[in-house]
């Protein structure tokens, strides 16, 4: 199988500020193999850069490869490293996989299309009055608030205020646990379902604090869950996980990731990261397997290179053509 | 799709004396799904009684049914209860399904059938010396040798030197702990490399005491083993955990318990109950995905109503053709 790299910039629609900075664009990588197509998301704050996403795709040599249903070897035998790297190639050979058994993708992998959970949308930092706008004109029946700065609870309230929109928010690990303390049960006062990632990456003692709190919103572990084993570590101290395929390692880790998180009783969000089609499309096909999604890639960018997963509302409909799906504007 | 049932009495080739009692042969019975086989497996001391099973199998009525790609649905679709019914549907809707995509089972599920690692050939309890002479003539490199009873170390010590093969053994929840306590150090200065069940089931505190044993072989929980929330709870305490299809509930719950033990850590000996050539094919094609294999059924029994895996020493072959691959004989 022959792989070849094309380098994709993703303009954001607005300024996608959140605790960890802000974007205007974000430079990933398209995989192209055969007939399939990947994407490798470029997400700084994980550490996952373009330059090492294309260094690591170009070590990658899969011409000896002649059979695109050897999921489990091809995978097995990627090196280690970038996760985002291992998604795109994971995700370009679904798509030839399920392009060649003739079908959509979801249906080799006996899902149900029409059971995708609804998806949120994203407003990203902005003056509270900005986001309480935004949350009014979105026409979105769930959205996901950005905070994890100054001034959240003066946001929550102007966006609270706003919309009778279900309301999630996500932290970005932008709090202290003093802050985080505080927050929870403001945040659930406000009818804040679930907040992703209150606290730094890994700070399993303040997640037991949080835990604790008698009235607060759902909590899931989002930058804390690098891999199968932090979903482990994380059990019984959080509510659920945020599983993203440029995290897992692709779809193939991804519905590993998922059993695993089921199984111990976590709850699954599935979500993207700044991605264009391909990769949300492909997030989709799993998408059934998951409580929770949060799937809005496509909508915060300009210029989608690919058309795949379309958005009726908040309700994802999958294209019925074999593989992925997508198909190159 | 139509579902029908046919009572499938597997005659034992040898009185297959186990820890729980001595079976001549086994009640299974088979299910046919248009043109899908599975088999449910009649497992006395799992409370998997044939009447028990028909009863549950004459209440599922998937005549609504007409996609045998939607496994999820349909699976979750099913009544509670006798997991060796479901494991049967299961197995018959996967057979249903590749054979609809015109591919074998384990390329559907991006697997390679060269990765199956060799089976053990299973040796029931009797006097050491008929043991011995069994373990002589099987020409088998790997060896489970049932033990549970008393004379388990003249057993051992006769077939220690009788062979040289590489012997696991299984005391089917047959010891005390003062027994286990002093019967794995013993198999271990023999050699033997895995123990399966060596305390009544459940009994988490005992196998904490034996997992502190300075010298002992790996122990594997089996009758422990029920469902994945076992699996969660036998982490740390056991260095492995056997699957059966009979037990998960079939293939698909098996790919999920299979993801959940190795995210634990815990090895995965996968194992089948007295089954014909229709349950043991079907484990066969999730094998390459486990690091021990015992898939002996058809080699205990006599009447395979169906034909299927074959077995080249301890090798097993899935059959090239579409669905599991399995012929009436």
């Amino acid at each position: 199988m022959r792989l070849s790299l094309e380098p994709c910039t993703l303009s954001l629609r607005q300024p996608f500020a959140i605790a960890h900075g802000v974007s205007l664009s974000r430079e990933n990588v398209l995989v192209h193999l055969d007939a399939g197509t990947g994407e490798a998301a470029a997400v700084p704050y994980l550490g996952e850069r373009r330059e090492a996403i294309v260094e690591y795709l170009e070590r990658v040599d899969l011409g000896a490869v002649n059979d695109p249903c050897a999921l489990d070897d091809v995978l097995a035998g990627l090196p280690a490293g970038s996760a985002a790297a291992r998604a795109a190639i994971d995700i370009a050979l679904h798509d030839v996989f399920a392009q060649q058994l003739g079908q959509p993708l979801y249906r080799i992998l006996g899902l149900n299309p029409e059971s995708i959970p609804p998806t949120s949308l994203t407003i990203p930092i902005g003056a509270p009055e900005q986001m309480a706008a935004q949350a009014r004109d979105a026409g979105m029946p769930i959205l996901k608030i950005k905070l994890g700065t100054d001034q959240d609870e003066a946001r929550l309230d102007a966006i609270a205020n706003a919309t009778r929109a279900t309301l999630r928010a996500d932290a970005n690990a932008g709090w202290t646990r003093d802050q985080a303390l505080a927050l929870l049960p403001a945040l659930a006062e406000r009818g804040v379902e679930l907040i992703e990632q209150p606290l730094a990456a890994g700070d399993l003692e303040g997640l037991r604090a949080l835990s604790r709190l008698p009235a607060r919103p759902a909590i899931f572990a989002d930058e804390g869950i690098r891999g199968t084993n932090d979903i482990v570590r994380h059990a019984g101290l959080v509510d659920g996980v945020v599983v993203k395929l440029a995290k897992s390692g692709g779809i193939r880790a991804a519905l590993r990731d998922i059993a695993v998180a089921r199984a111990l009783g976590l709850e699954v969000l599935l979500s993207c990261m700044i991605e264009s089609s391909v990769a949300v499309t492909a997030a989709a096909h799993i998408a059934p397997l998951c409580q929770k999604v949060d799937l809005d890639g496509p909508l915060l960018i300009d210029g989608d290179p690919y058309a795949g997963v379309t958005y009726h509302g908040a309700t994802l409909r999958l294209p019925a053509s074999p593989g992925l799906g997508i198909r190159r504007r």
